[in-house]
């Protein structure tokens, strides 16, 4: 039951992929961990060099002889209004006094530089021969898309609506990931608008299914086996979960953000673009709330991004979670600390008494 | 595998019940149609008198030995800014122009006539000795919930957060309706504000779940066997469908409600305050389109529902779409022309039918 078109795509044991978050939750051990239990690990590289991707990928390599995979962010044009720019500087200076951390200059994000480091990664991804590669906040062109296939790259796409997936799929993509709108972290909408994007899975993966032939994989807010069970009999084939693996012994979450989620009492999420310009879900505090009366005036991605850094860091480094980006799906009520192996067993010990039982 | 405890409670074939869609969609007809289908009727009896409510139970009686139930809505305060009454009028004068209607002196709600009503349906429910009653816009008080208790009507709370389903538990109500973002029609959080009440159906029923006793019933977008099967993997024990039964042949909708939603080519839904004052999930058009930019001069309901009252029904009288609520959940696509007799034979075929293969 659990064995299908996807599992045996991507060579795993079972239908789960453990969600590429970036900034520092992957580390190579837990991505590795992840693979061997027989899930796919990902390497959440949004963030990193090309550099720092190689140095990676070449750790994970070493600490497992599965697949794993790479998820890469799309860049999108984007530009700099400076006195939007110094709007939210003069703003964001109130929490560096919070802080107690200096204002210091930052370097703003510069176009070309964000496509030409998003080139070197696919280069890397390629000349490691990372087996899988996905890709959010859009789609790679026909050109990076001929590379990667020339070099037998299998490659997932992210849709958040009917319109996207078709997209993907006509790029001639291996698989899309459909995230409903549950999902924690950065939405992936790219050609449908924020709002029109959030669909919940309960509607999204059937639509989804209806309308492209490749294989879909459900994420958002699916935190165990009734989320499983649940995904396929909708029609998906896998399932991506992010905050039920954020939470996990290994998993490079700073405590602090695991802490948040473990002790929610109810869905406590919130849609903001405070910390990077992009909506993302992440666990209410003073700075989302704060920031929602200045929504208007947030520099798109990746300029804030940049321009709440220090703030991020410096709230991480303290321990305080009021200006850290705690990103988690709706489902955070559902979350536990226990090993990724744990984990895996038990969603696929819950799904497999479910299909006996239900 | 599709009996369980709320179809036992129910006195159901099939653990789906029919969403009471108010406005007239709900005719007697209809809903004696499903029960006699082995589902659950309900009269969505929340803009009916205490007379109309009567009439109609008594032609449902006449049409059906099986159970049916009632819903109503929970009046809740409202007070009448009359600055706000009046630039709304001015601003809504603009659409009586457009369809060629005189503005009319609207009578505005009372409170106390509210409640009376209220009051009123609910010793007509007893009187009648409806088997079922639901509902939504909040929770009757105790007194209510005692006399219902006491004439043995079984009664059913509306929930869109673990918040307002404990609630819904700790009055002893017997099962609670859980309504996720993705369905359409009003919004019926009373505890929780709006925007957190937006939970997707794959994170609030196992939220719920885990957190209360009673029979859990998953409502919105759920149009199929895969919604039926996703919901019970999920852990509640039944659906409750809007959308999937406002477009079959014998539902009372209007018919450009009914195209509008069948020739959807994808989720085309907007939640808006527009039409009734409370937020409602539906097709976008002109109306949704034109007011939202007006969101915050939108009196509260039932105050702005009986403002654009007119506008609806000549909207209605003249086929034209751009004017009248056109609630719809995010499944549109998936809606089909059919009998409620196909409908729900086919939702229970394809569930087995997965049931085997999944």
């Amino acid at each position: 039951m659990l064995k299908n078109e996807i599992t045996k795509l991507l060579g795993l044991d079972y239908p789960i992929i453990q969600a590429p978050m970036a900034g520092g939750i992957t580390t190579s051990k837990f991505v590795a961990i992840v693979s061997n239990n027989g899930a796919l690990g990902m390497i959440g590289a949004g963030y990193l060099s090309a550099h720092e991707l190689r140095q990676q990928i070449r750790e994970v390599k070493q600490l497992t002889a599965n697949n794993f995979g790479v998820n890469l962010f799309v860049p999108n044009d984007f530009q700099i209004k400076e006195d939007e720019v110094e709007m939210m500087n003069k703003l964001l200076n109130h929490y560096h006094g919070e802080l107690n951390i200096p204002v210091e200059k930052v370097i703003l994000p510069i176009v070309e530089n964000v496509f030409h480091s998003y080139m070197e990664q696919i280069q890397v991804v390629i000349e490691e021969n990372v087996p899988i590669c996905s890709f959010t906040f859009g789609i790679p062109t026909v050109e990076v898309m001929g590379k990667l296939k020339h070099y037998n790259v299998i490659t997932i796409g992210t849709a958040t609506t009917v319109t996207e997936a078709v997209a993907i799929e006509k790029i001639e993509m291996d698989a899309v990931v459909v995230q409903g709108s549950e999902a924690g972290g950065h939405r992936s909408n790219f050609l449908s608008d924020h709002e029109e994007s959030l669909i919940g899975l309960m509607t999204l993966i059937p639509q989804v299914v209806d309308n492209v032939s490749i294989p879909v994989i459900a994420a958002g807010g699916i935190m165990d086996g009734r989320g499983l069970m649940a995904a396929l009999c909708l029609g998906s084939k896998a399932v991506q979960m992010g905050t039920a693996f954020l939470t996990c012994e290994e998993s490079g979450a700073h405590q602090v953000h695991k802490e948040s989620i473990l002790h929610s009492k109810q869905d406590d999420t919130k849609l903001t673009r405070a910390f990077s310009g992009r909506w993302a879900r992440g666990m209410k505090n003073k700075f989302i709330e704060e920031m929602q009366n200045h929504e208007a005036s947030i520099p798109g991605f990746p300029v804030q991004n940049v321009l709440t850094q220090s703030i991020r860091k410096a709230s991480a480094n303290q321990n305080n979670k009021q200006y850290m980006s705690l990103w988690s799906g709706q489902n955070s009520t559902l979350a536990r600390i226990e090993t990724v192996e744990r984990l895996i067993q038990r969603v696929i010990e819950q799904a497999n008494r479910i299909y006996q039982n239900v």
